[in-house]
Order: C-alpha cells, then sequence, then structure tokens
C-alpha cells in the first residue's frame, strides 16, 4: 500500500477559540450521542437501525431491514467523522468503539465484497438493478471515505481492506467492457470517494472506476431508462421526468448550468475538479468552472447555501433565491465546501476560498445549534414560525432545530465537516505554502527539504488581526503564500514589523511572500472589518430594496427575542452608523451589531386591512446577530435581508 | 306555484359601456364557446363530456362517463348564465337549445327523481356513499339554482319541475329522521340553491332542507366518519384529516374563522346570510358577520380575491397573503359577491357593497380575457413568467390565461356571474329603493304602491359623475338611498341642480333622501376619484414598504410591456406626482396612471451576486394599468404592490 496522503492533512492542530469550541462539541457530544442514535439507545428519538442492520447482515442478530435504503451512509458519516477526531485527538474508548464496528462490517461483508445491508438483508435479488433510486454506490461512496480517513487517522488497514475489496467488486461490476453494466450512480459520492481511495492506495484502478462513472453520467442511450426498461418499470421519473434531477440529464462536460438536486450536484462537482485534476482534463476543469460561476454568480445565497428549492431540494433557475421559501440543506452548503475546497487545489484562487469560509461561517453551521445537539436541514433566511406552520409551501422549513431525523444526513455530514476542518486550512506544494483560513491552529510542513511550522494566533472572526509565526528547523527559502479575503477591502500585512506593500505580491487575492525564512519570523495580517451592508444583484427579486448586514465573513440576521416580531416592518436608513461589540457572555460569544431603525407603528387586528393614509413608524434599537447562532434562544421570527430606505 | 320573485330583479336593464361590453361577450362569445365546449366540439381543447354523459344516462347514448365527479355542475352553470342572458336579451335560437338540453336532464332524470350523471351511470351502487368527495349535492344545487333562473328569465317551468322532484327526492333522503341519512354536502352549495328554491316555490320544505344541512354541519358524532366507517375506508383526509377544508370542522355558529377551501366557504357563508335573513336566526347572523370582519379584515387580497394558498385552494392565517403564492380562485371570488350582496340585503351598510364592487371591478373579472376567450383559474398579484414556469410552488399560477380546462368551473361562473350582474345593482322594500352600483341601466320598480323608474348614466368607473333620473308615473314620497363608496373621500350630491349636506343623512355609508318625487327629478351624485396609494396592515408581510394605486374602485397595477421587467426594482418615490387620463384606445378603453419611478440600474450576469456598493438608479416613466386587463398584450411580468421610499 503506498500512501499518497499529503502530509500536512494530518498534521494540523486547531488551537481555535472559535472551531476549537465546535470540535470539542463534535467529540464530546455529537459523536456520543449519533453513536447512542445508530444504536438505537435514544429514548427520545426514532430509532435509526443502522448498526442493527449491520449486524442483522452478519448474521448475527434475527429482524428485518429497517430505515432508508441509504441507511447504512449514517453510519459511515459517523465513521468517518470518527476518524477525523482522531486524527485531531486521540482516544483510545472512541476507537476501540469504531474497531468493534469495523470488525462488524467485516462480519458482514460478503464473499464477493459487496456490502450493503439494504440489499443483503432485505433485496439480495435487487441488487445493482435500480441505480437510479437505490444509493448503493452513494453507500458505498461513504464506507470508502470512512475508510480512507481511518486508515489515514489511526494507520490500521482493516477498513481500508474492506473497502478495496468492495471496490474491487465493483469495478467488476462496472465499466466499458460488454459484459459489465454501463451504470453509475442516482446518488453521486463514490466518484469523490474513489479518488481518495486512489491517492491513499496508489491503485488507478480506483481512479479509473471514478472516471468512468463521470464519463458514462447522462451519455445515450440512457442508463436509467436501460435499467428501467430491465426491471420492467413503465413509471414516469418523478422529478418532471427528468434526469436532471441526479445531473444525469447530459454528459457533464456539457453542464454549464447548475441543476437538480444541489447535494447530488455539489459531490459531482467536487468530483470533477479532482478528476480534472488527476487526468489533467482540461474539458472537465472548463466544465467545473463554468458551474461554479453559475453556482457562485446566479444560484448562492449570502449564507453559502445553495439549493433554494424544497421540489427535489434543488436548484432554481438564475437569481431566484427566496428567503422564506429556500431549502438550503445544510449537506448541499457542506458539499460546497468539498467543491470550493477541490476548484482551490487546481487553482490557487480567493474566489474559491472566499466561498468555502463564506459557507463554513455561514450556511453550514447553521445547521447546528450551540450545543450540537439539535440539527437544522433546511436553512432559511427568513422564518416566522406561524408561516411555516400553517402553510404548506413552507412545511419543509422547521422553526426550530430538530433532534435525530429518520433521514439523518445533515448531523453526521456536519460532524465530518467539523472534525475535518483541519484539512481546509493549509496547503502546500513545491517550494509554496498557501494559507487559505484564518484559523488559530499549527502544522507542520516539508518544504524546500526543510522541516517548517506554521502556526496562527487569531481570535477571527471576531478580530481583526492574525499573527502568523514561520519556525523553519533551518533558515529556508520558500514562499508563503496568504489570502487577502474577498470581502476585505483594507488589509495591512507586517512581517517582523516591517510593512509589506500588498499591491506587488498579489495574485488572485493571495500575497506571495518569497523570501529566506528564519525561525521567529512572525506575519501580523491586520483584516479591516468594517460593518458592510451588503446588496444583491438587482435580478434577485426576493432581495430588492434590502440589505443584509455582515462582518468579515459572518453574515448577520435579526432575531425575535432581541427586536420584536414582523421584521418585515423594520427599515434601516440608509445614513444610520451600525456599531459592533463583542459580546463574550451572548451566544457563546459573538460580535454583536446595532444601531437605530424605523418600524412601521403598531396597529390593531381592527384596522383595515387596506388604507390610503401613511404608517406612522417608530424608531427602534436593533440588536443583529451571526446568522449561524440564530435559534438559541426564544424561538421566533428571524430575517437576514433587511428592507433599506 | 307561488313565485316571489322579487320583482326588480327581472327588470333591470344594463346600459353601462363598462358592463354591456362584457355582458356582450358573455352572450356572443362565452356561451355559445362554452356550449361548444360542453358538447365536446372544440379542436384544441380538452373534450368536457358533460353534455354527452346526460345523453348516457338518458339511455340515448352509448359509453362510459367520463370527466370529473362534478361534470354536470359546468352545464348547470352554463345553462344558469344562458337564464340570465335571455332576462337581459331575449334570444330564441339560444333559449331553443337550452330548451333541448332541460329535455335531455327530463329524460336522464330516473324514476326517483335522482339527477346525477357520474352516479346514473358510472356508479350507481354508490349513491350517497361518500358526500364528502364525490360532489353529488353540490351539482343538485348547481342545478337548483340553473333551474330558478331559468324559471325566473323564461316564465317556463319545465326544468323547475325537475328541480323540484329532484330536491323533494333529497328532502326524503337527508333529514333528523331516525330512517334518513343525517349526512350535508362535503361541496356547500345546495344550502343556497335550496334558499332560492324556497323563494321562488314557496314550499318551507326546501328552507327546511337548506336549513338542515347547515346546521347539521360539523356536528358530533362527525357524518362524514360515519360515512367511511360504512364504505370500510380507512384512509385520512387528505387535508391534514381536517374537516376545516370544507368547513365542517365544527358547528357554523361555532365559527369564526375562515378557513378551508374558500370557494366551499364563500358559497356556504352566503347561505348562512340567506338562511339568518329567512329564519332571523340571530347566532347564525352573528357567526356570518364574525366570518365577514375575519375575511375582510385579516384575509382578503385588495382585488377581492380570497384563499391565498394552493394547498385545498384555501384560505391560509390571518394576514398571510402573498402576492406571487396566492391562489385566489377566479370562482371565490365570485362567491364573494354572492356572499356580500346577502349580508347587504340583510344589513343596509356600505361595507358589504364596497367589497362586492372590489371584486367586480377586479378580482373576477381579471379571470377573463377582454375577448371572454381564455380564462385564469388563479388570479396572482405579483407574476414574473420563469418564476412560475420553474419554481414548483408556483405551478398553480399560470403566466397567461387558458382556454377550456379539464376542471372548467370558473369560465361558466364568471359567465352566470356577469349575466345575471342586473340582480346586484338595486334593491328594494317597503318605501326604499337602494342603489348599490353605479352602473349604466335602467329598472322599474313597485314603491309605496306606484311605479317607479330608475335610471343611471354614467361613465363609471372612470367618470367621477353619475347621473340618476327618478320617474315615478305619478308623483308619490319614497326614500331613494346611495351608497358612497367607502373609497370615496369627497362625495357631491346635487337633486334638480340643488346640493345635498350629505352628513345630515347618512347611515352605513348610504345617503337616504326621502321626499316626494316627481317624474323628471334628476340627481347627480360625483364621487372624486384621486389616485390612491393604499398601504396594507402592517400585519402582511408581503407588503411591507409597498403601496397600490388605486382610483374609485380600480386595483391598478405594472405590466412589463409597459415598464420593462424586473418590476421589484421599482420604487415609487412618496411625493412623486402621478396622473392619470382615459385612453379609449388602449384595452378597449381604460384610465391609465403614469407617473415618473425609479428603477436600480441594470447589471449584466457578470456582476457579483451580492456587494457593498449602493446600485445606482434611473429615472423611469411608468404605467399603470386596471388589474382587471393585465395579460392582454404580451405576457411578461405583472405587479400590484409596488415599493416605496
Amino acid at each position: 500500500m503506498r500512501s499518497q496522503k499529503i502530509s500536512q492533512q494530518s498534521k494540523v492542530r486547531i488551537t481555535d477559540s472559535f472551531w476549537r469550541k465546535r470540535m470539542d462539541i463534535i467529540r464530546n457530544e455529537v459523536i456520543p450521542y449519533q453513536w447512542e442514535a445508530l444504536n438505537d439507545r435514544l429514548p427520545d428519538a426514532e430509532p435509526s437501525y443502522a448498526v442493527q442492520n449491520f449486524r442483522i447482515a452478519a448474521g448475527e442478530s434475527e429482524g428485518e431491514f429497517k430505515g432508508m435504503v441509504f441507511q447504512d451512509s449514517d453510519l459511515m458519516k459517523w465513521l468517518e467523522a470518527v476518524a477525523f477526531s482522531l486524527e485531531q485527538d486521540p482516544d483510545p474508548e472512541l476507537e476501540a468503539i469504531a474497531d468493534g464496528m469495523i470488525e462488524l462490517l467485516e462480519r458482514a461483508q460478503q464473499e464477493d465484497g459487496y456490502l450493503d445491508t439494504y440489499f443483503i438483508v432485505k433485496a439480495p435479488d435487487k441488487r445493482w438493478k435500480n441505480l437510479r433510486d437505490c444509493h448503493e454506490l452513494y453507500c458505498a461512496g461513504h464506507m470508502i471515505e470512512a475508510a480512507v480517513a481511518y486508515y489515514e487517522a489511526t494507520g490500521k488497514e482493516k477498513f481500508l481492506n474492506i473497502v478495496c475489496r468492495y471496490a474491487d467488486y465493483i469495478a467488476s461490476i462496472f465499466g466499458p467492457e460488454a459484459q459489465k453494466l454501463s451504470g453509475y450512480p442516482g446518488h453521486q459520492e463514490i466518484e469523490l470517494a474513489l479518488v481518495k481511495l486512489y491517492r491513499v492506495t496508489g491503485n488507478p484502478r480506483y481512479l479509473k472506476l471514478s472516471q468512468y462513472f463521470i464519463d458514462e453520467r447522462g451519455t445515450q442511450p440512457h442508463y436509467f431508462d436501460v435499467e428501467k426498461e430491465v426491471r420492467g418499470d413503465h413509471e414516469q421519473f418523478w422529478w418532471k421526468n427528468d434526469y436532471a434531477y441526479m445531473q444525469a440529464h447530459r454528459p457533464v462536460r456539457e453542464q454549464t448550468n447548475a441543476v437538480g438536486h444541489a447535494v447530488r450536484a455539489m459531490y459531482m462537482y467536487a468530483a470533477m475538479a479532482d478528476l480534472a485534476k488527476e487526468t489533467k482534463d482540461e474539458p472537465l476543469w472548463e466544465a467545473c468552472q463554468a458551474l461554479w460561476q453559475n453556482v457562485t454568480r446566479q444560484k448562492m445565497y449570502i449564507t453559502g447555501g445553495v439549493g433554494s428549492q424544497a421540489y427535489g431540494e434543488s436548484f432554481s433557475f438564475d437569481y431566484d433565491l427566496p428567503n422564506d421559501l429556500c431549502y438550503t440543506e445544510t449537506c448541499a452548503s457542506i458539499g460546497l465546501v468539498f467543491w470550493a475546497w477541490r476548484m482551490l487545489r487546481n487553482e490557487v484562487n480567493r474566489e474559491y476560498a472566499d466561498v468555502m469560509e463564506k459557507a463554513l461561517y455561514n450556511g453550514t453551521i447553521s445547521g447546528m445549534d450551540l450545543d450540537g445537539k439539535k440539527f437544522f436541514y433546511v436553512n432559511p433566511l427568513q422564518v416566522s414560525p406561524e408561516n411555516i406552520t400553517e402553510r404548506q409551501e413552507r412545511a419543509h422549513v422547521k422553526p426550530v432545530r430538530q433532534k435525530w431525523y429518520a433521514c439523518a444526513c445533515c448531523p453526521p455530514n456536519l460532524a465530518r465537516l467539523i472534525a475535518s476542518l483541519g484539512h481546509y486550512i493549509y496547503s502546500a506544494h513545491d517550494q509554496q505554502a498557501l494559507i487559505h483560513l484564518y484559523v488559530g491552529s499549527e502544522i507542520e510542513l516539508d518544504l524546500a527539504g526543510r522541516q517548517v511550522k506554521l502556526s496562527q494566533q487569531t481570535h477571527y472572526p471576531w478580530d481583526e488581526t492574525v499573527i502568523i509565526c514561520v519556525t523553519p528547523d533551518k533558515a529556508a527559502e520558500f514562499t508563503l503564500a496568504l489570502r487577502i479575503p474577498g470581502w476585505c477591502q483594507k488589509a495591512r500585512l507586517t512581517v517582523n514589523g516591517e510593512d509589506i506593500q500588498l499591491k506587488g505580491c498579489m495574485k488572485n487575492g493571495y500575497v506571495y511572500l518569497e523570501r529566506l525564512w528564519r525561525a521567529g519570523d512572525q506575519l501580523k495580517l491586520h483584516l479591516a472589518m468594517p460593518i458592510e451592508r451588503m446588496r444583491s444583484h438587482p435580478a434577485v427579486r426576493a432581495n430588492a430594496g434590502k440589505v443584509a448586514l455582515q462582518r468579515g465573513p459572518v453574515v448577520y440576521c435579526l432575531e425575535e427575542v432581541d427586536n420584536g416580531n414582523f421584521l418585515d416592518q423594520m427599515v434601516l436608513p440608509r445614513d444610520q452608523a451600525l456599531k459592533c461589540y463583542f459580546d463574550k457572555s451572548l451566544l457563546d460569544g459573538i460580535v454583536v451589531i446595532t444601531g437605530e431603525a424605523e418600524r412601521a407603528g403598531r396597529v390593531s387586528n381592527e384596522t383595515a386591512l387596506y388604507f390610503n393614509q401613511g404608517l406612522s413608524s417608530d424608531s427602534l434599537k436593533f440588536k443583529a446577530i451571526p446568522y449561524y447562532a440564530w435559534c438559541n434562544r426564544d424561538p421566533g421570527e428571524m430575517l437576514v435581508w433587511i428592507r433599506e430606505r
């Protein structure tokens, strides 16, 4: 087994005040809680059956398969989160639990390598008969990802061997050869997992299989029609009879418009970026870029949420970004982080890192409460509780976070994202080290033949200053590149107290410092974070005449608990000064934005519904909090986009 | 047969320029077109099967029942419209067609009086087994209404006799007696029809049956549960398992909150008002008033549209009046006219007439194009075509009017409303004549023992002046009452050139003129119609910071064809002067409103989705047209509520 794993990834230590707290919550709350959930031991949540299904598959328990067709994947995401957590914080007890689970996986694995409990237990004759709907390859993908992470965290090979056997078997089923099926997953995921497996094992079979799935997708005759005919299924496909739902309406290289189920799209685009890199596939890279432009310039919420409609949890048309009807699944924002990271690895450009950061500080972590006990699946940008509970079109939106879902994709997905945060901060190649995110952390890198330690100290995203220490084991010449975020209009950088003229050394939003670095060199980066009034492209109807408050990467919102209800009636005068301060006692410590606004005067139920008088207005001292922290106090209304006068 | 029909109703002759045109369209276009539709002779529309179903029921044709379970009602609404049209404009050819159809009804009628083609042809064993869903009593109601109208228009009794036999049979099935079913309709309609039948025949059996249906509704044990059990049906009722859908969640006298399917609600409330009058039922009248307050103060669009959600074509919660998601079925606005008229008959108060007028000039006739050839089922207050075609939540909204629907309730309903407009203008009792609507027309009344002719000449709703001539056959003392519309802040009235001080003789929005009237007396009513900027109760979130333009009873909108797209980006300065003028060549002649507004500058697709700069704005000369006339030119965006700065 040849490990190609990128050295810096396993060596980041997170010390950051903002993220460390969340990682601790993942380790101390979420992972143990989810283990209980996966084992059906939570008294107040629907049973998951995920572990039990494996016991039955292994012949060690009686019973029927229960749960969704993709129930296995919850467990795999959990195992992956455990791996990332162990990487950061070794924990023999947790590792023993994971090892036990992996042994159960091994016992459940079939002779031929197959390992999906739904089909082993419930429908052995249906294996690979309905790729469109049945998530077999999706579950396999999550298993592979978990195994790679577990191997990288622990060095143990058992799980990796399990998934290699499974992947080898899958490669014997799918491919261009006449005797093989020319299928591909209905829910993309295995594509990016196979690239990871290739990178960690060096076995090109896995890269080729990933490539095959991507290349075959959406070609004619359409595989989903072919397998449908074989099944004798004559039903129309539920999503407008359109395979755009799973981005299989045309070959991926011809796709320039993000459509369909947003999570599927994100996972596929991530795999496309991986493959473009590994295979130097220029048309594939061009497709990635076109899709990136479309998503980030026409289809993304200011929070980094994507997928604006509930129907099919899908993308809508360009600029259709309603704030109260949106779906913006937590998992889709997580997928956007995965994709952005891969785009960034292919091309160092802050555009990618800015979006990754936006999603990380807003639309992903909004999915979890500050205790890590409750989760949003859907992340609206405007909520009025009665609107949600009483109107059918908003039935997908929940006014408060929920415990454990029957379809529990988001909580374990968030767990694995946060636990793996260390993977997204730095990268290095050749003579360069790059810092993409400002997160208190340390890393050791091999650079120019030397061991170089980098560390960041910061109170980001609240504080404007980041101190970076560079400690090569011996003075060495290399390039250190720092991202100057797109939201920052005024950055200042000193090296050992000496001002750097950024203009001369900026490229694609990164400042490149090429010099002889010595132990003790210190960089001080100052990123001005004034409160910004963000506006939308005029084609975004929902935001006409409205502003969103943002400071640094953090998007703000108003909550009823601070500002009363009928937040739509609040109007922020254009010249109103806004202030901010750090409140360490509020919501685990946040920067609060305050100001004065007008609000239409209150009237009673007796008031006519329509009248020709102007409404009187009151003055209101308002308080805005970070969007991600909403709904951690008394539930009620929430609003991101505020009317401006 | 004792006719109690109210004399003035059959003697109104409409001469009005606004309405006469529409009545001619109903007579010359809609009625003949619909007859072709009902006979499946339209090459470009789905067949209706309505007439064919009766032929099969009469044993005169072979085949299966086709169409909706309530397909008969389309034909009945058509027959009622024909009756109203004949009343206004005798037409022997049309009457012969109707007579032929009525003869077919007679031949299709069963021995016992039953007459519903779905059950006669398709499910004879299912009669009265599923009142909740199967519309039997609803269809019977429309048949009764048609028969009453036909009798009043033509004096012919055949159709009336058919429905009396049917109603007698129904009265033998339903009632409090032990051997009878204690059921009531799933779709209300027969209740108000039976009151009409009672009024025209004088037979108290019909009044009692109507009362029974209303009194029994929503009582426990719940009839719909009882019949469900008998059917062996264990499914939950599709609408949240809640009989509020058909206002059967509790006894009607306990209902104060308008809920459920809006058309059902309107028809039921209308019947409740009828019964409250006929039976002097005070608690029932109080329920009518409470529901009226709720609908008109919390749940009605400024166009007179009701029923703001597509799910169940139903009312939503108080003040939930989104402009782009609304359902606001044409039929529901029509039902609001029916209800308002009955409220007004019970209590002379302009509040009722104002709403009736609002619906007549806006939310009802918006359902039909100016040619009477295409129809809206759903009447949104804001449309962007791509938003409709590409977003699932708006699938119920159509960007352009449609030809003939499979469920064709709205076109024939509009036909019968417009054809019967003469019924809503005047009323008279004792020594009083009341004018509720300003419509060019003539009527002859029995008043104080004299024959009195009243006539109106006006170019309403465009012109501010109405000339009313009073012509008693001999000088007579009686009271003439004129409504001063609620939208009018400044009314002036002269009688024979002499100013009347309105203050002294106003009551509930009507000015009462009690005097000795002589032939040749002339009243001149001047109703000032400045352009009003209407605002909404602050609890209407959708309209926060927005105004709707209104002049007289007519609500205005912006269309893309006049103002370009992205109408949301238009902002009307608060102090901007607005002008209006009559354009006789536009949209059959309308008053146009114009002014200047600002619009956020155009930017390209390359523009960032979010940015911290203010948007530049252009000045725009805009043009607003009456809401009812939208979508009669190039289709595109439409907007009623305009942002105001």
